[in-house]
């Protein structure tokens, strides 16, 4: 399905979940949403920590409909989450009614971009395989603070047969707006990382430790983190998952 | 030269004069000041136009030590301008008295870098050799605008001759910080500009039009004036050719 008729059925409510998997090669965003007074921080820190935090677009105050798709970034993505004071408060499907004229919308790249590339280079995805989300963990990789905004870096695992993982990385750091190559690959202890089978966020993939190796991406739940951490009066996101579709196909997208 | 101790001089206002030749190969940048209310659109404009206004430092509120010199911004330029509501008050040796806790620093990049590249190059300037400073005009090419900042790029114009302008198309790319490749070549009413002979900055330079083409380049100056008709309360920039010396050599900078 095109990316204009997906978010349609997804403005209509009539497609509320995940949207992994919807219209490939098109480039897809975590979005993050804040007052204007916290904009100039959050856009620093972006800047000065691009690998979690790729801007794909950062939207004026009040602004509701981004350049990168034909969408109102109010209704077209499946789910919203609403945090206040840096606690999560509730998960919406559309955020019309607690919608601010001062709002600073932050279009985010997603690594769902790339997965696709790596599966069509002969990757295979264990997560996608056991119909797992991702697994996502905290780390000791310092971000570069800007303002208020600071924290540690959050990274995916996908565990990558061991002959594949240069092929994973060639792949990868072609999609910069995507998080682009590993931030680290092999022993999880050497980020701070000390459990592999308890990640902080998404759930554990089963893999053969002999034949694969951990590989780490910087993550899109990065910024949300660290925005959390300076507990805005008002915050918004997208759900995991639950992400913009964007009009845009991937240049670094192989169609053929 | 070297920076620290060039910029000692000028703190300690021994040094009042243009920082055009000084320091060779190092960064040299325009700066300008705002109050943070106005941050997060200026930072977005300059994001959205990045070949007048590229980006080599963005400063937190309140910050007066940038980290490509060490340096304090209030005091270690030679000259700055001050102005109130989009209007010039007042030149000054150093900031200091009206410093805010605020105030958000940009650091934009500035031609005199790749100008000695140029003349190393084997390309004469002729403004240099008339001791002129270089002409500046305001033209019709629109800039993108981010919330109170819009308007026209304003250029620099540098006639080269004919035969080695592919030369200085070539060396000038190198220097994305300091403005990247030419905007336009040749025909000056294309961008709008009707004299050459009468610049809306800097000085008429003479030159012969049949040996000789005008090459135009973004310039440092395009921010400001957005800047200034965007009319915040308090605006401060360095005073033209009165730039910040920074501690970084130019990495594209050939010392051979």
């Amino acid at each position: 399905m095109k990316p204009l008729k997906e978010r349609t059925s997804i403005r209509n409510e009539e497609n509320t979940g995940t949207t992994s998997g919807l219209c490939e090669g098109y480039i897809q965003t975590n979005m993050v949403t804040l007052p204007k007074a916290y904009a100039f921080d959050f856009l620093l820190f972006c800047m000065r920590n691009p690998k979690p935090c790729p801007l794909v677009e950062v939207m004026e105050a009040g602004q509701t409909e981004p350049k990168v798709a034909e969408a109102d970034i109010r209704t077209d993505l499946p789910r919203y989450r609403i945090y206040r004071d840096g606690k999560f408060s509730e998960e919406v499907l559309n955020i019309s009614d607690v919608w601010q004229d001062d709002f600073v919308t932050f279009l985010i790249g997603c690594s769902f971009t790339f997965e696709k590339a790596l599966l069509d280079g002969g990757i295979p995805l264990f997560h996608q395989q056991q119909k797992k989300v991702v697994p996502m963990f905290d780390t000791t990789i310092p971000l570069e603070p800007a303002g208020i905004f600071k924290g540690n870096m959050v990274v995916s695992m996908r565990a990558i047969p061991n002959d594949l993982v240069d092929q994973a990385l060639a792949i990868s750091e072609r999609f910069e707006q995507s998080h682009g190559s590993p931030v680290h690959i092999g022993d999880p202890e050497e980020i701070g990382i000390k459990d592999l089978e308890n990640p902080d966020y998404g759930e554990a993939v089963e893999f053969d430790a002999a034949e694969a190796t951990p590989v780490f991406w910087a993550c899109g739940v990065t910024p949300q983190n660290a925005a959390l951490q300076a507990k805005p009066p008002i915050m918004i996101t997208h759900a995991p998952g639950h992400m913009l579709i964007t009009d845009q196909m991937d240049p670094n997208y192989d169609n053929g």
